[in-house]
């Protein structure tokens, strides 16, 4: 069995005093006190993290998990569920957001079913015709979507272990040959899922961390907010529970792989964007495991859904955009990664007072 | 003589059918209601400067206008005045944050000498010998620095209207060759000739838009407010002036020419990036002279400077990020810039719920 437990407890701290060299550098940069802001508190952070003058960041690679939620079942979502497997075809096919802003940021973009309801193969059989570099389809799927939490548990222990591996797992993968990981999803009905999860993690109310998701109205609101509230009673969540028991009574696959991929990370000591709501309560959800993880992320954006700013304030993560989004698929990863790219630049090819001959203050 | 003027009766507004028409194309593609939020919101104003789904933006161009400015005798910035020059000789050397982040961005990079106190010729024959497409140097020099505005009007008419037509005569050269334009700054002292003209323009108080620019400490602080008071008191500025008044008694050469290129803009059909407070206060310069020149800009940060926000408001711009950044040179062009043109590739790359097969709400 895959002890999550034991490795949260073997991840680092991030070393200050590198920090510290950091602050001390970019003081001689030709600039007066931090008038680049955020951008060098972006590039402190990282220099941080690699423990050195960050590298100019050339391999990038987001993972976007997919997954159906049985808590559909309660009407609670605009769309149909059929939209979760239909959007993984628009994923393979290029046609969805990320697919777009990925490439425009010129990251290696990463697909995992972890559970969507629909046939995913045919998604599969036309990946490898065309092989793709920029469209990489990884079959983890542990279920048709998980249980309607509503009448029983999301998933058993088993498959809630499974689906935190599984984001582990790939981070294990992939950090030798990456520089920054990115973390989005997919799954008609998981701002449910999250909001659900939010609640029981951050021990506030459920009207605090639910918004309108994709959409829906007045109406559709209340019912959802009076299912998550009748879910966490039929449930059990208190606040003496573990993380895994909170995944696995009223969890989703793709968040228990997201939350796996933050412990993955910071095991590693890569950096990782985290993008909205969803992600952020993966992160919410690894922080519970082990809070140090928080120290290895970055916020893309505030999204518009409300109880994003909750999560986020939980975490102690100040987003880098607020562009009033609330898409998911992990689609301000790319924006956000231009400016944490620009940071290392900074950083790396600015001139100091001494070297360009700038009179200071 | 320059007659800005005319100019201005002759700026057409942006029509909006086309507006209309982008907001109609953007429901169709695969994504729940506005879900991307502000990138949207630039597109449609893209579709609606360009009168057609806007081009995969490729022709970027920043421009830079440094001066110097004769109110720093009276001891209101924190660096001396020749940094004004060293800024140049780094620019010129590729040393300055702009630099960095114009290249990152793969914006090609323009000086303006409007006004330089210092020798700017070592750096232009530099640049000639270099020959380095990122660093084009142009030398529009009016007079080395305005004069003394607590003493005496920055400058005379025929500055004011020369200063003017060097930014719009550099979009007249450059605007069919271009995609879309940004502005900058460099020029000790002059957050104290911006927040004296935001003062002038929007008749509001001194107070409110006087910052700390590169950093000056309470005492130095109040000592710039009451320079800044005193000194429209003594130009006589009232609400009745004209906005060419304005800049002749306490403009700045800079200042005069980037509120040049945004009425080129206009004039042109160009899209345009404010960068931050001083350029912004350009821009308000440029709204007096016609208001619909504003229909054109996009705002690229929220400024650290204090007096930004209200400057901001006035001219109707939503910043697209906030970034805590206060450097002047057009920093935050290059940021906003990639995100500008992510919202073109959303336009004409994401696919439809149509040709995606994918379920509506």
């Amino acid at each position: 069995m895959f002890e999550i437990e034991k490795l949260a407890t073997q991840i680092k701290p991030v070393n200050n005093e590198y920090e510290e060299t950091a602050k001390n550098y970019i003081s001689h940069l030709t600039m007066p006190h931090w008038a680049l802001g955020d951008l060098l508190d972006i590039g402190t952070k990282l220099w941080g993290i690699y423990e050195k003058l960050p590298p100019i960041i050339s391999r990038k690679k987001v993972f976007i998990f997919a997954a159906d939620h049985g808590i559909t079942a309660e009407g609670v979502s605009l769309f149909p569920k059929e939209v979760t497997t239909q959007m993984v075809e628009n994923f393979v096919n290029q046609g969805a957001a990320i697919n777009v802003l990925s490439k425009h940021a010129n990251m290696d973009l990463f697909f995992v079913d972890m559970g969507v309801g629909g046939e995913s193969k045919k998604s599969h059989k036309k990946l490898h015709k065309k092989n793709h570099k920029q469209n990489n389809f990884v079959d983890k799927k542990i279920a048709s979507g998980t249980k309607n939490f509503f009448e029983q548990d999301a998933m058993n222990e088993e498959q809630a272990r499974k689906s935190l591996q599984v984001g582990f797992d790939l981070i294990k993968d992939h950090h030798l040959t990456t520089d920054i990981f990115a973390i989005g999803e997919m799954g008609i009905g998981n701002t449910t899922t999250a909001a659900a999860m939010a609640a029981a993690l951050l021990g506030t109310s459920v009207e605090d961390v639910t918004g309108h998701g994709t959409g829906i109205d007045k109406k559709m609101y209340h019912h959802k907010i009076k299912v998550i509230k009748e879910s966490l009673e039929k449930r059990k969540i208190n606040s003496e529970l573990s993380p895994l028991e909170v995944l696995t009574r009223i969890g989703g696959f793709e968040i228990g792989a997201m939350a796996g991929a933050c412990m993955g990370c910071a095991y590693y000591s890569k950096p990782l964007i985290v993008d909205g709501f969803i992600s952020s309560v993966s992160a919410l959800l690894a922080q519970k495991f082990q809070p140090r993880c928080t120290q290895y992320m970055f916020l893309a954006h505030a999204s518009k859904e409300k109880g994003h700013k909750k999560v986020y304030e939980q975490l102690q993560l100040k987003p880098i955009l607020d562009l009033n989004m609330r898409l998911g698929e992990g689609s301000g990863t790319p924006l956000a990664m231009n400016i944490i790219e620009a940071s290392t630049k900074i950083l790396r090819d600015m001139a100091t007072f001494e070297s360009a001959g700038v009179s200071q203050a």
